[in-house]
């Protein structure tokens, strides 16, 4: 079972949860065989989710009944005791009795624990949270999110180094290419965010948030008027019928389960963050990007750049 | 001719000028009789491209052969010399031979010769550049887009009370409803921006720039996603074909010209820059523009409210 990758996973975090989170499992155990789930929450529930539709020796549940609420600011989710689930999720991974740590619960909290719990990668100052995003070409990293409001350039260096490493793990065969964004002519402008001819993009939080939040936002108005010229009248209907297969393509690109799963890097122990309001399957690709930082070996190679 | 709207023109800025400039106007005099245009730049190329498509009532050219480039720095720009087309431009409406000026050429150096030659608003500290922007509701006004990297509360406060009066300028029947665009779950995120609560969107030039730059980049993203999807097969073809109106509609919801002309406000006169890459479409929105600012007195209703 050694050589199995071993994740340790909040079950009581995010919307719809445990059920949310245990069908993520089973549905990612399914293409995933050398994987072992140690799960944290409420026993009963999870067992009972679970039935036995996962082999008994690729998990385990530690019982507890605490947890952190979604509503909790991250001091006070960090005082609800150190055996809520995220807590001993956090735990686990300090104790080095599992590699890498997933929650779909309350970012703030998730990201002070992790911070108590866990030292930093030598020679980092700050951790940064960075997720995953469409371009033209591919995929980019980006980061920070918004784990840092204020950023030294020492920062934005290591966040560079840290984004390069992570690209690396996620995508072996790639060359990781790092802008910084910003809005003077000479370093990568917001418009140029994804056109993919870069594939590391560092900001500090702040502005990493923004601009999270407004593509975000952009997607979610340009969708909405597309549905709304589609769907229209009898014809946008007809044709949109006609042209299922092809608009099913696009909304599939534009999914943002696929990009789901927040990488907060700089600690010892990746810790991933996956969005709170994801389904199941959203939840099981933020599993799979745990496998893929575990098996590209993110914090050696964080460890070696830096 | 006292009652009509005055519109000093720079004529030599921007992409393919003076002729989208010249253009821009002979399209939008057809539709707006009582628009008076000086227009700055080389007379001989202006007058061939108008001919005698304009009332010679309606219209005067100033001549000059100088102008500032679009690769000068805005420094660069305003040490042209008193005589480009720009600095022309501007200091007819400073005489206040014109109420209000446009060009469609170099962004910083239009902001410098504006502030050398025009006043501020009493008790506003800094000029803000701010645009418009689509919702799900309608249009919002943004300010500030990156006149200014760095604000001061009293800052954002005044950019609060000029985007608000720059609102209820062009669009007198609604209220506005004004937001400071952050990152905490108290002010307004960027995912709200366009949902269309809010209609006033304040923040500083930094990030305004970013947010604008990303909703850019996000929506030539979307778009080319979406055509790639729609034209990838022959029944993609067919149904586009088959559904060709809706798609147009959707388009023209999406076109930037239609949300051509940023406004750079809190000097005593308004300042309108056109997109230097649009046409003379998008021009001919930048003037209508100019003209509901000044039927709706911008700069009185600033001052009335500061």
């Amino acid at each position: 079972m050694s050589s199995m990758i071993k994740i340790a996973v909040d079950a009581m975090g995010g919307d719809n949860s445990p059920k949310k989170i245990v069908d993520g499992i089973i549905h990612h155990q399914k293409y995933n065989k050398n994987i072992f789930y140690k799960i944290f929450g409420d026993k009963d529930k999870i067992q009972n989710l679970i039935d036995s539709k996962i082999n008994f020796k690729n998990f385990e549940i530690v019982n507890t009944l605490n947890k952190v609420s979604n509503e909790d600011s991250p001091l006070e989710g960090a005082k609800r005791g150190k055996d809520t689930s995220m807590w001993l999720a956090i735990e686990s991974v300090k104790n080095k009795d599992c590699d890498i740590v997933i929650s779909a619960g309350n970012t703030g909290a998730l990201l002070v624990i992790s911070k108590l719990n866990l030292n930093m990668i030598e020679n980092i100052d700050k951790p940064a949270l960075s997720a995953l995003w469409p371009n033209k070409k591919g995929m980019s990293v980006v980061l920070d999110l918004g784990a840092n409001i204020e950023c030294s350039s020492k920062n934005l260096f290591d966040f560079s180094i840290m984004g390069a490493s992570l690209y690396k793990s996620l995508y072996p065969l790639e060359i990781p290419n790092v802008a910084l964004l910003n809005i003077g002519s000479e370093a990568l402008k917001g418009n140029e965010l994804m056109n993919g001819d870069v594939n590391v993009i560092i900001s500090d939080g702040f502005t990493g948030n923004v601009a999270l939040k407004t593509a975000e936002g952009t997607a979610s108005f340009i969708t909405s008027e597309l549905k709304k010229a589609l769907g229209g009248n009898l014809i946008g209907k007809i044709s949109s019928l006609l042209n299922i297969s092809n608009l099913k393509k696009f909304k599939k690109r534009l999914d943002p389960r696929l990009y789901n799963g927040a990488i907060f890097i700089g600690l010892d122990s990746p810790v991933v963050k996956s969005h709170g309001g994801t389904d199941f399957i959203g939840f099981s690709n933020s599993l799979d990007v745990c496998c893929r930082i575990i098996k590209g070996n993110l914090i050696e190679e964080i460890k070696r750049n830096i």
